[in-house]
């Protein structure tokens, strides 16, 4: 039976890329669209790849009735959507792709935020969206948190490693290369095509990417102590893709061998053979993530290389997937296209 | 039921978006890959991005059994084609993405080719593979011949323009900005990346490009005289679109009028409210095109510009929306996916 | 004898252009720079690339002491250098890189422009800054209006032809390629890394660019009678460089004779061999323009292309071999590095 | 008094890079030019950008007379130079801009490069040509080995700190993003624009850089004890760039200062403010190399960014510096021009 959904903040990246996603899956249809600054404008105007499809226009999120609606997307900027969901029925579930429910930790939230949580109650209740790792909990709850992209990229290079105690957990490097999407539509001078492109840099050094706060929470879970990764983003001059090197200490050999057993009935999580690196040219638009495994001339130490879109795994794509769970279909429906190559 | 199919030169880029499209259709079945250079190999391995399917190794087109085969799609370079065609079972349904079998008169394809057809009797049964104009003899063919991309987005623009009589045939120019995946996988310098990106230049200039060939022969047919169009290509920093900017004599009112009530019907062409243009950005990876009418602020001038994805509606998603209709499909299945953006 | 300069407007593309062009320049000295919302930083935080240089702090305008400056360039927004320049001492010489002293007629400056000039004194005396057409004038001059970036690269593809009659006057079609850089460093969806990369579309479609007013002004002063051509611009994703396709009826062996005749002693403009057509990577950072002719297959038409740099010789490299002249430097002092490729 | 020079090998990108930069150097002079395979060509039409220049047609290597050359530039692939440069006449000085004479160690070079090397005394009497730590032995040597671009980059970040103590030398890791042009002008599927641009992918991982044995030669001599680092380069979709991204265990303030101190009276090296990280795009085309530090969020860690372009600084530009000490010029003579941004 199809369920009708909500995209609150379609006017962003991420909400056209739901747009995009659920275009193709039998079981959604989109209900509203919401868009505060372009509420009155149809999706067309606003995103003309979207063209061709019978879509509501955006309206503001005041206009919405939700009372026929099974599930909300928000893809509100972050410290909005808190705001905005204390205001939605209590019993509406929600997949929220803000990074405002990622940490369950109030204190943890205002050190890498800056500022109180202003709706401590539903963090406590909200779900960690990292699918692969949060299914039944994802499945069951009314109030999913999206990861960040970067952290998504991040996890699943480590997570089973982490588990597995199959790397040295103080002595994990993520040094990241990133798509210029993941800093959504905002207008900066850094992110326009002359400035942008032909370079790169990083960004956010020093170990103060908000990110970390995932990463401190979910691998301190898993390892039951402390584990503080360094991680450093780099923009690259490329729209869709992040691409995570991690630099550990293990026996490679191992480290492979333990992320093809963690991922091998996995649908979306390609472990590589080893010694192959992937690349994210070949998983550009898709839901894809490519793991490769590579040793070093130095023994006991490793190379892992997680490759996934930012946009589709790293946020609308997972949200969807998530989204399947909770409205009881096929985790992958929607979601099986291939990347798009050249 | 399924229907199976060949894909003749999987190892290129047309070959390559017809796996990617066929993914996702539920009718087809790819029973065989061929490519000779990389028999052997798996598609995965030739094209990481396809790696999470499950498809058959490339093999030599001679290693193929065609019994079971309902329909090959034949991706190999301009004149080899024409070889191979003319060794396939009589009674095998062919789609051809070459060059080879779209111009129909001897004379004008060794004009343009350089030397004679070698295979005259299937070049005259060939039907040319413009869908929205050759329907109902596509749908009946043995043998189809893809447009040239170029050849495609310049007849979306002129067609009904030119059945209608609602522009002067004389005075037809047709500026023509092209991604470079048009030109395939083929290394040469200037399609390398530290030569081809952030710059553009024509190329196949003074009426020299083949695709001339195609456009004589349909709009002469159409027009029931000679018709001798200007068209100069230019290579654009971009992997995949072609941007068609006619420049015409004619009433804009009138030339908007004629487009958007021929292509009302019609799924995959869109013509673009009076004095909006189009983008490539908003149809690529689709089977879209977008076509925008504006006059000039010289009365009795127009510009028509029309946008499609070269590797999708220009060449491998024209094919699959032939293959539709040549074994029974719906026309668009396989094909509605929204564009890729950002 | 060593030269002082100011530029009014240096936290902008062209502003930070005429700084990187006058390093290498030995004749001039870099007095003063101004940029009012960025006032009281150093050039080298805003423009990185520039850290190596010893430069003024940018100021307000109102700040700098004129006494001692031979010569100011005003690289301020459209109409704001209108207001600005009014205010500088009577005697300082200008080179204004806006388009507010381009059109001499007033009544064409409020047509394209919308609003009355705020100082039509000033618009009779400023001597339009395409140098190889107003040299004498340029070395005398007090005020120098730069031309517009399209409107030098179709002038140069032009002006001979129409000066000899060498074309007809009523079929001009000039269909032009840009670099994002055109638009400077304002911040618009559409000049995202995201939105533009990998795709083209036109805009001020229909006649309503902009330098459409410098064109109509300068061709029909050279022809004697009104020239009207017609001409729309496409966004390419390339930071720099415009290409300028500009489609003709004339005999092209002329078209290339008359060219080739008049810039032959020229320094910065090179007409290629007949047939061979130019690159926009082949100027990219430098003052040169390459104009290329070719025939067509129906005998009476042209192709003329011409490539530039529209920051150098579209803009800051026009204005300092303005400079040069009015300061009876060599004209080309500066100006000769060659472009960057790749 | 004028110096001659000679290039050999001009048409690849290291080469045209010489005739860019000697361009604006008023001391030398470009005697001869050799290709093999492009001989009897004009360098304007193997390099239609520097058409502009009046330069010497390619030869074939024995058509030089070498008898009036003071320098001879070698721009040949590996392994081709140590052939070649046997053969030039034994008082012609020679800087080589392959890696053929890199290593100074026999063993070490069939190590990395798979075979003995052809000219063992040449090789014992080259010098190493980083500018900034060779500069008296390159004044006075006849032969100098031009460093691998990759090897410039990281050697930059690492000698001061190696030197000084300042950093722990078992724990280096080396992230590289690499500019495309690196990979020269040879013609492989995976530097075709449309596979290249808007994406990224690590190459010759494992420790197998060939670069590494120039890192081990140079760090295992400055530290007195055997150096190995972890080094892997990524391609990024940009033309020109190295940005090279070290993950160090020492004080970050300690690292900063010895950097600054070390560079401080360098023309080409400058130390950004503490916390401030280069961009690629604020060097490129430039002979400048920009450094930041930053610290981690876990004491004693720190990361040391460098950023240059691989053929100015990486390559062509460190040849003409070395050169210019070689000829007894001004060392920064030719290379002062700013970076081109945007």
């Amino acid at each position: 039976m199809t369920k009708k959904i909500a995209i609150l903040g379609a006017s962003g990246y991420t909400g056209a890329e739901l747009v995009r996603l659920i275009a193709t899956h039998p079981g959604f249809e989109i209900a509203a669209l919401t868009g505060e600054r372009k509420a009155g404008q149809g999706m067309g105007s606003v995103f003309p790849f979207l063209r061709h499809m019978d879509l509501p226009d955006l309206v503001r999120i005041e206009e919405v009735d939700f009372a026929g609606i099974d599930l909300a997307f928000c893809a509100l900027p972050h410290a909005t959507s808190q705001a905005v969901i204390s205001t939605l029925p209590a019993d509406l579930r929600v997949i929220d792709l803000s990074a405002d429910f990622r940490l369950r930790d109030p204190a943890a939230y205002e050190k890498w935020y800056g500022k109180p949580h202003a709706a401590p109650d539903l963090q406590q209740e909200a779900v960690y969206g990292l699918t692969e790792f949060y299914r039944d909990a994802i499945a069951r709850a009314r109030l999913v948190a999206g990861t960040g992209c970067n952290a998504a990229t991040g996890q699943y290079a480590l997570r089973p490693l982490i588990e597995a105690g199959a790397i040295d957990l103080d002595e994990i490097i993520l040094d990241l290369k990133c798509g210029v999407s993941g800093a959504g539509r905002s207008l900066k001078e850094n992110l326009l095509h002359a400035e942008m492109s032909e370079g790169t840099q990083p960004y956010a050094v020093g170990g103060t990417h908000r990110h970390l706060g995932e990463f401190d929470q979910e691998f301190s879970l898993l390892a039951g102590r402390p584990v503080e990764i360094q991680f450093t983003p780099h923009l690259v001059p490329m729209n869709r893709g992040i691409l995570a090197t991690a630099w550990l200490r293990g026996d490679a050999s191992q480290i492979h061998a333990v992320l093809s057993e963690r991922y091998c009935a996995e649908s979306f999580l390609h472990v590589l053979p080893f010694g192959t690196v992937p690349s994210t040219h070949d998983v550009r638009g898709s839901n894809f993530v490519h793991i490769g495994v590579v040793g070093d001339r130095r023994p006991g130490r490793a190379m892992v290389v997680a490759a996934l879109d930012n946009l589709t795994k790293g946020s609308s794509g997972q949200a969807l997937q998530n989204a399947n769970l909770m409205m009881g279909f096929d985790e992958a429906e929607g979601l099986l296209a291939p990347p798009l190559f050249p």
